[in-house]
């Protein structure tokens, strides 16, 4: 399995810390904690095969969501992840540059298929690589990248046959600075996940837009049926509900910034973040998550920059009054 | 997308034969027509990112389920197609050999990733081959080859760094046949489908067993978080439910006999097939086809063998009263 370190494994705090009598509050990921209810499904959606005519569906409404064109190539997977895992395929061998630090699964995943991998400080050192990943905005600084910059790299590589992957998992909280208008534009592909802005991560549901020779290769890499069912209905839901994506931003936005005040009032230096989650700073850090995951809270850390944690959003007051009460 | 001939298209259906009033009979598939009841979900199945200890609990249940030792190396995906889509990474441009004719994916998938493939008639003719793939019991006719033989070939192939596939989608009904006792064994992968015999398609739910390379590498393809949180809360129930197993056993035995006889005393040459299926011989096949689509009963046609259909079973009486009064 992935020997990347990721946030929102439960059993593994479990095992360190024990179950805490209150349960676990999970601020260990960017996932909304405020999740889009779930409509009633149609049992025909579980006993049948995924029907085509709904995946398109899906995937009409998921351009509309996003701002893509019309007719841009796009394709749905059983989430963003297994679509990473799928990258390397499009670019066999690649020379690739990954900006970083940033989510640890696109180098891994490039390294496994064989790719000659750097990660690169800024987009400068990129110049000769082939392929081109960053997370925008990034995780966990929240970086954003000039779309502008990006568009003039992304005509660079298709030029020489590369490409430039912009993994935009928590762009619905910045969508000025998505490059989804942009889709189908040669050497540009754009990951989009559904499950951190509507909070349903469980779900398994992503997206690839790029141009037809990249998107009809990651769909046949695919196969039939990818996506369940119950995810292509609560999907089409979900993307076609612009009052509660526009409340959402809203209330994420406040959340964060509560979040943040909270953490600078206790001696966090904030090192950025989105309305999804908070990077912060502290000379203590490694001692305050482990205070922090004793008292039931699990915060994301970073091995190899021990003075950095991140923060997800909690869910409500009782997740603000636990936090607030254990930091002091 | 795939070009492989598939039933259960309801969209494409409709676009040839328009909308049937009462809706459509579709027995195009293999998919058990009385599904098991989905259960109530916790809302966290949906929320979070599925847990490793909640997948660790569906793999030691469905190795329980299947027969397969305690020990025994599975991995649980997004549903087999998508492990059919990754067995060619397990041996890149290998000869293999197809036991045919067969479900189709099987094939394509291995061409499509550079294989020299062959489909065979017997497993005589598949001596030079490095992997050899069967449905067992077959799709579409029942076929079942015996254990002893399968166990041979596959510590023949072993021996000389090759791999016996069996496909074991509809050994639900049949389990006396199943090789999952044996999986672990060199040699051996077994993938066994959830969607079919527990009628919950829709879910996308597959396994792969065999020996720890192999799936520790199909692990390693699929990444962490394959398979949705629902999902793995149903499987887990459905999977360990044997008294529901027992009765639906039961129930698709009588279904298929009577969905045999039905078809036997209206002139259907009986081919084979499961308890989830049945295949048969017709002069008329293509025309009788046609009359079934247009009164709003979808079945299976074989574009190259076109005196063949295969009929799924009919959920119910009033499911088997249309197909009696369709075809007088």
């Amino acid at each position: 399995m992935s020997m990347v370190p990721h946030g929102g494994d439960l059993a593994a705090a479990e095992a360190r810390w024990g179950g805490p009598a209150e349960g676990w509050l999970d601020l260990s990921t960017g996932i909304n904690p405020m999740p889009y209810p779930i409509p009633a499904i149609d049992p025909a959606a579980w006993h049948r095969l995924p029907q085509h005519d709904r995946l398109r569906e899906l995937l009409v409404t998921a351009r509309s969501c996003y701002g893509a064109p019309v007719d841009a190539p796009i394709v749905a997977a059983p989430g963003t992840q297994i679509l990473i895992q799928l990258l390397p395929r499009l670019r066999p061998g690649a020379r690739v540059a990954i900006l970083g630090p940033t989510y640890g699964e696109h180098a891994a995943c490039w390294a496994a298929e064989g790719a000659a991998v750097a990660t690169v400080d800024s987009l400068e050192e990129a110049a000769a690589a082939e392929v081109v990943v960053l997370v925008n905005p990034n995780n966990p600084d929240g970086r954003i990248v000039d779309s502008e910059r990006l568009l003039a790299l992304a005509d660079d590589l298709a030029a020489r046959g590369g490409l430039l992957v912009v993994d935009e998992a928590f762009a619905e909280v910045t969508p000025r600075a998505s490059l989804a208008p942009e889709a189908g534009r040669p050497g540009l592909l754009i990951l989009r996940s559904f499950g951190k802005f509507f909070g349903l991560a469980g779900i398994r549901l992503g997206f690839a837009l790029g141009a037809a020779a990249e998107i009809d290769r990651l769909a046949r890499l695919l196969g039939p049926w990818a996506v369940p069912g119950p995810a292509i209905e609560i999907g089409i839901t979900a993307l076609s509900d612009r009052g509660w994506q526009d409340e959402t931003r809203a209330r994420l936005s406040a959340a964060a910034g509560r979040l943040a005040d909270l953490l600078t009032a206790r001696g966090f230096a904030d090192r950025g973040g989105t309305d999804l989650f908070r990077l912060v700073d502290h000379p203590e850090a490694a001692r305050l998550w482990d205070r922090l995951g004793r008292a039931g809270i699990l915060v994301r850390p970073f091995p190899d920059r021990p003075t950095l944690l991140r923060f997800g959003l909690p869910g409500g007051e009782d997740g603000f009054a636990r936090l607030a009460a254990v930091l002091g």
